[in-house]
């Protein structure tokens, strides 16, 4: 269909002329931009861009343009990424028992609506090997003992290295990762790497089994939350949050069921963005570009 | 129109043979059901019903209805109230500064979509009296001083006594209820008889200041939460929610603009499905028959 | 989890005492009523009931219960149908090459979401004949020639027939039915049997490409609409409808993208209701007891 | 609470380089781009763009930059608009006997949340007099003779211009506007000065009594659609469109109230969006920058 494009996420101090810097250093290189986003937020003081062009026609070959981006990164101070549209990066899905996640994320994949390869699955739970494998992806098994997390996530690392992994989605991983995981494996910067969904709408029911407390609460809509992990748990950046409505006649189980279907939507929606470079991080929050 | 109707709401402990029971009751007088809506919680063995009949060729007097109700709801020891649909209750409304439930609520009067009158309103502050008088309401500028706030709730209470007041809502007034006004006038049993509009999606961000909260959380939607007023602050049973999206480009004062266009939705379809009758509380819980 | 119950749906004639004379009818024989919905239509004269109650205790064993319905019926000079819970109908599901609606519809009926069987997959198209086998179906392909399409239905029919049918669900399946094919399968009466998914918020765009022609008008949100089919093209009684926001930079592919997540939820609710005996026709119109 | 902007609106000819160019003149001149927004619509080989940048400190006057601007479009071969954020331009309301969206759009002014003036309200009925004088705005009666449009239609031009009006708002007016009129008021150029609320969902029923139309139907979601109005009736390029579960209890009336909800969503958002000049036309479709 297109042809492939180069994005370019930069995230720098706000000053004037920086859409003109970005923008000039494309079209200088005889770029065509085919979606320039920014945002200036100004209680940080912070500007946000994103900017994607034509690679066929740019003056300089792939492998060059990340150096030079680099370069205008450090004259702003700042922090950028550079990605292209047709490269699907490797991304590990860590799932528990339930399915619904897994089997969207990978038929979405398949699709291709997801750019993304998954060549791993990670469970603590036996369960859904089948399932990963019949869409191509390793499946690992690997049991956590609450008394000695380390050891499981030691080997998650692994794995991770393993398979090249540039991206985590917990899709209904229920165990709460450690901060000495997220150190490891996803730093603290402003491109973030672990994406979870969460089954309420956040910030209510922060922990555990919110429907159930949804359901004592007597809400009238329940939602779904996917975002970025962070060490404070359900406390990261928010990317996706979908609602639907519930009724008198709903129980537990059914707020379950409905539950299911906002957190595929979300989950889907927030990976997508994530793919497409549409999402940047700043403090607790996102900027998405769609 | 429509000719008149009743309506009869009743709660009691559930057991076999109830909605015969209801329904023959209203038959046997001749009457014809409009509509009848009935819940079984088998959690808390309660059975809920609504039951709404012309009244045109009913056997028994208008007058002969509630003593007649009210020994089915002895022998069924049940809570239970009766209403006419052509009956506008008056109803008083609480205000401070902001206007825009205020207008919204006397507008919806006007056009006869809120089936009810409006003969006081009630403020904190001087400055919503002349749209409460231009629809025809008495306005009481009732200050609040914090170190005895029972001087202005027994202020209320007359006021409401005066006018008659069967329903209390409470339209962005800026202060908290005392649990002796509740119980003066809106003694604990199955039919309450005060809402809020709460700006915030509960039990997300409640008490002060929840729009600022949620800018400061970064959430993808923001909501607003329509009540009855409990003792517990912000902990009512719910009656209706509303939610609508906000992005990174929207700060604070865009999140109080979007959050209005939902309180005035969320606060108008509570007062209507409640003025319908068609709201019932149990526990901390509504079945809204809509 | 919970007993098996029975339900029963009638449309007869309104007048006065139905809920009574239907509520009366359980209750008589011991029946505890677990839901009870009535609508009437005014301007059509009609009665539209639903009742559901617990099989267990109640007087009648399970093959009286429909000789009686029955007679109740001819006396309310209505139609009527008798279900029970537990009994999850064979459902055949037509498909073409897209396979989003059949996997959603495949594996809400592996977790227990529909409670159905799926034993047959027909399509046009040998493609999905992998995926049906994997959840256990029987794939046949049934390739139609324009020019001849008795022939193909013909075949259809057999294969509903041996499977013993109860209901057809078009997922997504780019073929029209004939006349004669609904005649034969789904006589006209009160209880329809093929649930079809359109992909446009009808009424607009009905017919082919709709999201081509969305795309063309610029609409800022698109939808689905699962309906029951009938003899009018798109044009039988609407069951679910779904939109979801689309802008400028969604081109066509993504209309089409963004349309899969409406489709799937629209068809697989409208499923939902109708195994659930939830949904009623009357005219070209439903009512919904949910 | 922030400092005025200059927002320039662009339409030309795609080519590469575009963004460069303009926010190079911005920053050239040492504005600070507050928000910069562009989009290319492959196949119109169109190119859309949105530039807002703080007036202080901008080395241009406010009366040297629309020259300016023409110089750049006249190069570039496209059309422009600049416009100032402190500038409220007078707007004209036209109105039938429906009050809803008229009340919400001068309350909306009222506090500043549109930001517009509203001088002049014009009907083809007496009834709204009041609430527009309350306002302050002038109301005129104009009354419409099937047989004669054009005296009608004089009489609008020649109030329109003796207010200086800039945009016209059809806020449930129920006349159709001439193309002689359409002509004289809002020549056929890229920027278009006429919105009109419909409600329905559209393309579905377009022209006369959509409500009637949309319950004959049994829809399950209606809608509102606010659009430029173009020759074609209903047929303009849409800005905003909103939708509302309805149910089988839900007659003509209930739509037609719950309509009025969406309608006043639906015109005020696509007000908002064309004072903050975020809504650019392309053909028959819009980009929405917001």
């Amino acid at each position: 269909m297109s042809s492939p494009t180069a994005i370019l996420q930069m995230i720098c101090p706000d000053q004037p002329g920086l859409v003109r810097e970005l923008s000039g250093w494309v079209a200088s290189n005889g770029g065509n931009i085919v979606h320039a986003d920014h945002h200036s937020d100004q209680g940080a003081g912070l500007f946000l861009s994103r900017i994607e062009w034509e690679l066929e026609g740019f003056g300089l070959p792939r492998d060059a343009i990340c150096p030079t981006a680099h370069a205008l990164a450090e004259r702003l101070k700042g922090e950028y990424k550079v990605n292209f549209s047709d490269f699907r990066p490797p991304v590990a899905i860590f799932v528990s028992k339930q399915d619904h996640c897994l089997l969207d994320l990978l038929w979405r994949t398949r699709t291709g609506e997801l750019p993304m390869q998954v060549p791993l699955v990670i469970s603590n739970h036996p369960d859904l090997a089948p399932m990963a494998e019949e869409f191509g992806a390793h499946f690992e098994h690997v049991p956590v003992d609450p008394a000695c997390k380390e050891l499981a996530e030691a080997r998650h690392l692994e794995l991770l290295a393993h398979h090249g992994i540039e991206l985590v989605v917990l899709a209904k991983y229920m165990q709460v990762l450690t901060p000495s995981f997220l150190t490891a494996f996803d730093p603290p910067d402003a491109f973030h790497q672990v994406i979870n969904i969460h089954h309420s709408f956040l910030p209510a029911f922060t922990g555990a089994k919110p429907y159930h407390r949804a359901w004592d609460r007597g809400v009238k809509l329940i939602g779904a939350t996917a975002h970025y992990v962070s060490e404070e748990l359900d406390g990261g950046p928010i990317i996706a949050q979908e609602t639907v409505p519930v009724g008198h006649r709903d129980g537990v189980e059914d707020l379950i069921r409905k539950g299911r279907d906002t957190e595929r939507l979300a989950l889907a929606r927030a990976v997508r963005l994530h793919l497409k470079r549409q999402v940047m991080v700043y403090g607790s929050r996102t900027a998405v570009f769609d």
